[in-house]
């Protein structure tokens, strides 16, 4: 299949954004990448991108232009599940969308739980949510690693997928606030948090998000430095 | 591709399971269809099928049993939107799941439109909360005909797609609430919406959810009488 150029609207911050980029990475598809600075969009993100004015976005297709100046010929898409199940689709050659139906099942649950049960944790126990201690953070990582297959190394097999990428770059950025202590939490939680990650009932998954970190889609596209200053900057840091 | 066996648990009332009727009669698949009383689920539902106690779920390959022994052997899948795209996977000359990756990506926005702002605000008219306006009923209504492309019959193209299918049934039960004045709404806002429904800038819509309903697969998988009774029990009658 003949591919049509992707720009991708992107912030290096964004856990969603970063799903993109990861994607991308994996499949070894060339695009013009435009950082969106979230704190001071430019004018014309939002009625000529994404009228969610979110990212990541993409352009699809059109005519070789500016990134600042998107042309109404490119069909514009958002959300970053859905990039990233669209770029899978560009390259279903990559595996990250698993070509078993059961498996490609399978793969779309992983996401929902990390949707529903650990991204909504997360922000809890980063901004400072009464009700985000490590123990409700320690319940999306149970739910989690109930998933997870014994003897391979990813969410669905030994083909890092979709359901993968939905967490790494959320996992990226917890790892770095719980080492540096950066968010609204108190030290305690995150403390709490690390001992009860030091269970060996927690080796399937210690072993499973290592494994994450260790990619080098993630890694060539995660920016720890630009993340751990703007989440400080937002959170503050653990009293 | 052989196809294994389906048992799928389900419920007349239930709209996420009706999505999953719908895919399976558009696909033509063989299925066990068995009937979950949601009032009074039974004990070896949530251990031996799903976990999360909801409807709808499959069980899949696996020999040939009783729904109601279901076995260890068959995979288990859960979540309406995952078997939807799950039955379109296995069954692709259907054309339920587009085949071209930009259209199965506009297919899966609609969808997260559909989910984050027709369904909640659905919930909120059913049941009286102060929020559930027929304005806000309206807001995604227009997020909806924001949608939908001119010149064709459903919402990605003249294909009845995944997309149209996670809408069908919501948009089923509430014409019944409205037609009947079921719901723990005031009186006055059904009527609200009723009339501004008729203004001629709803024409795409409306002819698009007229289609919705004219669809054989959702006719012979909505049971009005059962529809009507459930939620008027649950709801009660407008005021």
């Amino acid at each position: 299949m003949p591919h049509e150029q992707i720009t991708l609207y992107t912030a290096k911050v964004c856990p969603y954004a970063q799903r993109t980029e990861i994607a991308l990475a994996e499949v070894g598809a060339p695009f013009k990448r435009y950082e969106i600075d979230l704190g001071n969009k430019p004018e014309w993100y939002a009625p000529k991108v994404n009228p969610a004015s979110k990212v990541p976005a993409i352009a699809y297709g059109g005519p070789d232009v500016s990134p600042e100046n998107p042309s109404p010929e490119s069909t514009k898409l958002a959300e970053s599940l859905i990039l990233v199940e669209f770029i899978g689709d560009l390259y279903p050659s990559s595996g990250i969308v698993p070509v078993d139906p059961v498996q490609r099942a399978q793969a779309r649950f992983f996401i929902e739980v990390v949707s529903t049960k650990f991204g909504p944790n997360f922000m809890k126990f980063a901004s400072g949510n009464p009700e985000g201690t490590h123990a409700v953070l320690l319940a999306g990582v149970d739910a989690i690693q109930d998933l997870l297959p014994d003897g391979v190394k990813y969410a669905v097999n030994d083909q890092y997928t979709i359901a993968d990428i939905a967490l790494t770059p959320f996992w990226a950025r917890l790892n770095v606030m719980v080492q540096k202590g950066i968010g609204a939490y108190k030290d305690e939680e995150r403390k709490s948090f690390l001992k009860a990650l030091e269970d060996p009932k927690y080796a399937k998954f210690n072993g499973y998000v290592q494994r994450l970190l260790a990619r080098q889609s993630f890694k060539s596209t995660f920016h720890e430095d630009v993340v751990a200053e703007i989440f400080t900057k937002r959170f503050g840091l653990a009293k």
